[in-house]
Order: C-alpha cells, then structure tokens, then sequence
C-alpha cells in the first residue's frame, strides 16, 4: 500500500484484506461485523446512498454476494492511529474496472467501515430499463419542434424493423418485424425527435407496479430501492434517468400517471381516442390511450402539440378538489394534494362516491374481456411463460363471458356519463396514486387495488389526464393529478405550465 | 447537514458550498486551490483513479466543466477538528442521481479535499464503444459451442436489417439495411453466441489510435486516459468491460493486435483468406483479415473452431525471437517480450530487416490504391465529412497511380516470400506494439509508423497473429505477438492456451 505522509496505522491492512475476503465469499456475518453498527453508517452505489448498519445489512443479505474482483491499487490516507481512508482500485473478474473508497475507524472492537462508496463499471446497457438503445436506435425524419430530443419507446409501439416485446419473452421471440411504424412514433420523429431505445414494459402493460418478472424493476433515482411504477415502466425510468427526453408510452388504467407519481415526472393520458393507436399492441381497446412522460412541463406539451389533434383551447377553467378522492390516498400523499388545490384556489366539492367501487369492477371486466379477446388465443396455450401476478389476471380474464362483459358495459357507460357530468368544464385536482413508490419486495396487490380507484376514474370516462411531481414531506415523489373533460388534452397540457 | 456524532468543524460547510460553487462554474482555479496539493491527492470517478494534484488539475483544465446538478443529502462524518468525510447526494440536471465522497482536510490555508469519489449515472450507452446494443441485438441461432456468449460486432460487418457505419456519420447515414448477415457473424448465431451490438470501428478502419473523431476515444480500463488501440476499438473496449464477450473485428495492419495489446486481452488476426470477409466493407482487399479479441485464451480458441477452417496441426513450434524486431519496441515492452521468449525457451535469431521499411512503404502503397478503388467514389466529394488523420490517408491515397501500385504490389510479393521463409514453421514471438497505449491527446504520427513496422510483417504475408496480454513494470497492459506460416491459426490458438 502506498501511504499519505503519516504510516498505516497497526491492524488496518489486516481489516481491510478480511473485508475483501468476506466479500468474495458473501460471508455476510463478518462484513455486517465490519460496518460501523448505528444508523449514520453509510454504502453508496449506482443504486442509491444507504443510510445505517440496517440498511446495508438489509441490502447484503439480499443481493446473493458481489461480483469477483480482485484489488489492482490501494492508496491509504491516514488521518491518525485510529482513523484512515483506504482507496482501492478493483478489477472485475467480468470486466472493467471499479473503486472503493472506506473510512476505517478503530473502536473498542477492532477496526470498522463507517462510509463506503463503491464504483463498477456497468453493463452495455441497463436490460432492467432497455430491450434495444442505439445513437440513435432511428434517426429524426424531422427537422421540427422536437428536434434534438430523445425518446424511449414502450415496447408495444411498432419501431419498423423491429418486433414488438410487450414485456414477455416468449411473446418477443414470436414476433414478426414491424412493417411500419406506430401513427405516434412516426409522428415524433417527423417532429424532429430520434428514437434512443425500444424500453421495457410490464408484460402486455397489464400491471401498475413497475416490476418485470423477466427483465426486473427498472430504477427510480428520485427513490431509490421503490418501485418504478407501470406499466410504462422502462420508458419513465429512462426519463428520469436522463437516457431519453420523452418517454413515450401508454395508459389503459394509470400506467402513465402512477409512474410519474413514483418517479417525480410530468406525465399524460391524452383523451381516449385523441392520440392515435395505429400499431400499439392492444391491451383493452375501450380504454387504452396513448401517454408521455417528460422532466419538465415544457416539453409535455411541445410532445403533444405533435401528437394531438389540434383543437378550441379553453385554458382558463376551476379547479375543483374532492375530499373524498383525495382521501383515498395515504395522508402524506394527500397532504400534497390538498396544499396543490389549496394554492391554486381550488374548490373543494362533495361526490357521491359509493359506487366507485362497483364502477371499478365493472371497468376490470371489460377490460380483461377485451385482453382475452385480443391476447387470449396466444396466451392460453403460453400462461407458463408469463409472469404470476400478470398470469393470474389473464387467468381470470379467460372466465370472463360474453354475457358478463356486456352488462359490465353497461355499467362502464353509465360511469363514464356520471363522471363525464361531475367533472363538467372544470379541472379536477387528484392524487395520481394514492401511495408512494411502495419499497421494492412489498406486498402489491392491495396496493393496486387502491391505486385503481384512483387512475381509474378517467380510464372509465375516456378523460385526459395530466400528472403533475410532487414530493412528500419526507422527500420523496408523489403526482398530483389533473382531470378534465374529453377532448382538453391542450388545456391540460398548457395549465401544467401555468400551475408548475 | 446530518451530523455523525462530532459536531461538523468550523468553516468546513462553508468550504463545502464554495467548491460546489466553483463546480457550477467551472472555476478551475478555485477548484484547484480547494483540493490539497502534492502527490497523494486522489480524484476517482468511472474514468479512473487521479493520482495527485497535477494529474487532477490537468483533468480539469481540459474536460470542459461538468454537468449542472443540486445537491439533496449530505451526510458529515467527523474526524476531529480538521478532518471530516462528507457524503453527497447530487441530482443532475440532465436526469438522474449521484454520490460524491470527500475527505477534507483543514490545513494553514484552510480546508483542502485530500480524497474526491464521484458517481455519476450514465448514458443510454456507452456512444463512444456503441452505435446500437440490444439485450441481445440480435439472438442466438444455435445452440451450439459458443452459448451464452455475446458479440460486440464491429461496424464493418453486416448485420441483417441493420446498416453498416464505417465509423462515419455520413456514410451511415447513406447506408442501406443489410440484407444478409456477413458470414462470420451468422456462423457466429449459429454457434449460440448472441449480437450484444455494433461497436464503433475508427473511420473505414483505417487507423490504429483508437480516437474516432467523430465519436471519441473508447475508454481502456486497464490503462484509464490511455487510448483504446484501433480500428477495431469499440469491439475491444466492450470486451475490456466485460460488456461482451467476444469482440468481432478486422485485422488490416494490426486493428486486432494493437487494441488487444493497449488493452492487455487476447486477440488474433486470422490467416488472410482463411476466414470469411463475405458481406464485411473492405479497407484493403490483400490484406483484410478477420479478427477478434476475448478476455480468454480458451474462448479465443472456441471462437476459432467457429469461424476457422478445419486443417491439420502442429502444435509443437520452436519459438523465435528475433532481437531486431523486438528491438523497434520501448525498452519496457522489449522487457516483457523477451521475458516471455525466454520462460518458453525461444531461440534468438538474426533477420536481415534493412528491407522492412520499403516493404512497410510498399504495403502502405498498395492498401491505398486499394482503399480508394473500393471506397475513393463515395469519399471524393465527402472529404470534408472525414476526420483529419483519415482524410489525410484518402487524399493521400487518391494521388497513388496504377503504375506505382503495381510496382508497390511487386515489392509486397517479394516481402511476403521472403517473410514466409523467415518464419517457416517455426513461431515468432515479437512485440505486438512498440509501445504501451499512448496518452489520450498524445501525438501520433511517431507511434503509427513504428507499429506499423511491428504490425506489417502479418499484413505483408497474410499470416495468422495471436496477441498475448503482457504487463510492463509499471504496470500497464501491453502484447506479446505470436506469429506463424499461413493456415497454422489453429495452432496459434492452442499455443496461447499452452503459454499462458
């Protein structure tokens, strides 16, 4: 090792190669006993600061051990006899190289690590976030208004020339090349935008959690170790890792609004049937819309000004907030919401919400209906190879029979007119979703039932929805959702500006 | 700031602040002031490990500033009144997380960083190694003998469906979709191993630097700020990083043996003919060899049985080392290859080589004449569309007549007779470069003739090359060549087995 000035102090080299020695063999036990115990012990990575002994002993004992390496440099600052930085340069046995940094402090039980920042050069590509990227992976036809930006294609939008993954790998090693691109691909790149990658989605965007059971849980910076958020999953995350400008995507139940609440995002879910779905795979055709995510509001907009209709504008509308959706949501999340209405002059009204949840049931129907309808015949013979949670739900769709489909129907168009008649010309304030991105492991589904509540009134009325960031008390993302009668996807978009 | 224990020492947050500040505005001489002079100061990021304040500074000075970010957690560890760790978690502007670690240090001017750790997320990919990644690009056919492994394609080769980029952005943009796979990559599919993406090639692979002038420097993780080695760069970096597993390039004058040298892997250029160029763009059709690099010697042997003939062997060779080849080297990689000839019992030989570089000047007289043939109509009036060190070496070759090329191709005959008696059956063990890789901003003029020297005895007799990873005493990686009479490739390949 080479020194700083002041010699190595006694017994830290021996620490330092134990630990490295725990590491390659996941010896869990020593490298929690050589970690600082208290909560202001930190380990960063790629994947976030983890802050307290509890934490990082959470971490190890869940990752199934670290790549091998071996150590190339050690450069050690000493700062007295009982305190050193120890730098190490790493090579992978995989490839490339990485550093560690540590503080060694010695306590009454030896030497321990009280911060540790660790480096590896990562993969080719992040398969958690991407199926193809490329510089670019389709140039701009443009030039436009969207010249220069980058988007991350959800994988049910044809990109000609390449085939359509939905999130399954069966489903993908089936697939034909596209003959064509989708109506909105197409669009965006007449627009000046180039295609930086083809992301993941949640197999046949049938999930709002943000986890692949092939590909895994895209990242989500702004809350690391939480849920991305789905089934625009890949798309979101590339945006708010700065891979992509415009994460282009879809909604049929929140699959745009719940990941930019999770990930701190602009996001929309234009009117259904505003925004063409030529070449979208289909998952529920009455309800499936086209959506983006951005970083700021700006950009939101300029996307739909290429991919909307154009339209009388009618910015100026109320505000309106509705205790009783906005209670859905847990308080720290309501609390944003409430301080958003409060701020912005909304009224706070009264509806009559008891049969949401039957409204809700009713939209469940019709939607796995139509998923069997379109994906049933490939599926059945294939659920093996789709993932449980989305397994269960296409499970449950085959029972679904044409009788009970039709009056669901029924009660979706009744729904649909109500809440159509209940937002009228104004702007409804919402949660986008009723929680936080949930910790990665937690339980999910009563968590999507909550969130469908939510997301679901404009996917039952075919209503544009514009999701706004907003952070929590303790700091983390949360959406604050605008709803609007059919057809304002504009006026949405240009109060998102305004009210951000 | 949350504190550990010890309260935070006096002026240290203040110290904190201005260097942030100074980081937003590039102000490199505040910068400079707050990181503490002298020769242990240590700055990693994922470029590598700085090692003292002139190496950090003379960083700073060039990389142009660094992107805009806030700062959203901070985290103080300390020591004692003049030693503190802070711990940073940074937002970027252009999307995404990172973390930065210092140790500071109070001395008489004031507070000084004596150890710096900076992460930042990356890119979509890595555009300076890729042009496109896919998880995979393109599947396996197989299965078969290289299963599970991955190609790292360099942009001279066909890829169905994809177009070939040369290196350069306008002949990409005027090429067409491939019909067909190049034979070397589908025998490649055939045999398990899957397309991980196209690698960036230096321009119509016509340099040996590893700097492509429109698309940057790959990075040489073992030798961090040195160039990449070329043509066949990117292949090689991806391979380094463990992004791949097999690097797919070509070998004209020593684009296989070069990087794999500056990069310390293992790299053969094939026997010239004996692996298919079908559907690969020609630089220099006498001389265009199929290559690749691996991490391995065992996986660049099982690549060989792959895309090599089958042909009889003969695996027992003497050895030979020949002092006046060895000796065009840097004495501290002479070191390593005549350390390597004498642990394998080489026999020391004198060559007359006062021919070698009128041989050298007629190979390079012919490969031009034959560059432009193939590629002078395209790049005629696109010369301006070519980097300054290609286009130098086009409109060089544009002035090369017939007459001179056929008396150019005469002198070329004669070398490779003559070479090929030299070596008989015997194998060669020289310099795979002369030198370690250069410095990033290094000239280049020297070095490009000097290892052409080394390189173009292969290229002159279309002889089968293996390059061997070696390690100067200072440690950086460097090559040992083994070169053999055309056809015995195979027995190259089990020698790099058998010698290391």
């Amino acid at each position: 090792m080479t020194t700083r000035q002041r010699p190595v102090p006694d017994g830290l080299v021996e620490a330092f190669w134990e630990y490295e020695r725990a590491l390659m063999a996941d010896d869990v036990a020593t490298l929690d006993r050589l970690f600082a115990p208290g909560p202001t012990t930190l380990r960063g990575d790629a994947d976030g600061l983890l802050v307290g002994h509890d934490q990082i002993s959470a971490f190890r004992s869940s990752r199934g051990g670290t790549p091998q390496r071996r150590i190339v440099q050690t450069h050690v600052q000493t700062v007295d006899d009982d305190h050193a930085l120890v730098v190490a340069v790493t090579e992978l046995a995989r490839g490339g190289r990485g550093q560690q940094t540590q503080l060694w402090v010695r306590t009454a039980d030896g030497w321990r690590v009280t911060a540790a920042h660790v480096s590896a050069p990562g993969p080719a590509l992040d398969t958690r976030i991407w199926r193809l990227v490329g510089d670019p992976l389709v140039p701009a036809i443009g030039p436009g208004p969207l010249d220069g930006e980058t988007v991350a294609v959800k994988d049910v939008y044809a990109v000609r020339g390449e085939r359509i993954g939905a999130g399954n790998p069966a489903w993908l090693a089936e697939a034909r090349e596209e003959p064509v691109h989708a109506r909105a691909v197409e669009l965006l790149l007449e627009a000046g935008a180039s295609l930086r990658g083809i992301a993941r989605t949640e197999e046949f965007a049938w999930s709002l959690a943000g986890v692949n059971a092939h590909y895994g849980a895209p990242p989500n910076p702004r809350a690391p170790r939480r849920a991305a958020g789905g089934s625009s999953s890949g798309s979101a995350s590339a945006v708010s890792l700065g891979q992509a400008s415009i994460g282009l995507g879809t909604d049929t139940a929140g699959s745009i609004r719940v990941p930019a609440a999770y990930q701190g995002l602009y996001g929309i879910r234009t009117t259904h049937g505003a925004a063409s779905t030529y070449a979208v795979l289909p998952l529920a055709r009455s309800f499936d819309a086209v959506g983006w995510l951005t970083r700021d509001a700006g950009l939101l907009r300029r996307v739909g000004e290429v991919l909307l209709p154009p339209g009388p504008r009618n910015p100026a509308s109320d505000l309106v907030s509705v205790p009783g959706l906005t209670g859905l949501a847990e308080p720290e999340v309501a609390a944003v919401v409430d301080a958003f209405a409060a701020e912005h002059g909304a009224m706070r009204e009264s509806w009559d919400l008891t049969e949401l949840p039957a409204w809700l049931a009713a939209f469940q129907t019709v939607q796995a209906w139509e998923a069997w309808h379109d994906l049933g015949a490939w599926v059945a013979p294939r659920l093996d190879e789709i993932g449980p949670e989305v397994r269960a739900r296409f499970e449950a769709a085959a029972l679904v029979d044409d009788e009970q489909a039709a009056a669901a129907r029924q009660v979706v168009g009744r729904a649909s007119a109500r809440i159509r008649e209940l937002v009228g010309e104004r702007v409804v304030v919402l949660p986008s979703a009723p929680s936080v991105a949930p910790l990665l492991g937690a339980d999910r589904s009563a968590g999507r039932q909550a969130t469908l509540l939510l997301t679901g009134l404009a996917a039952l009325a075919g209503l544009p929805a514009v999701g706004l960031p907003g952070r929590t008390r303790s700091g983390l993302p949360t959406g604050v959702c605008l709803l609007a009668a059919p057809g304002r996807d504009r006026d949405l978009l240009e109060l998102a500006i305004d009210l951000t």
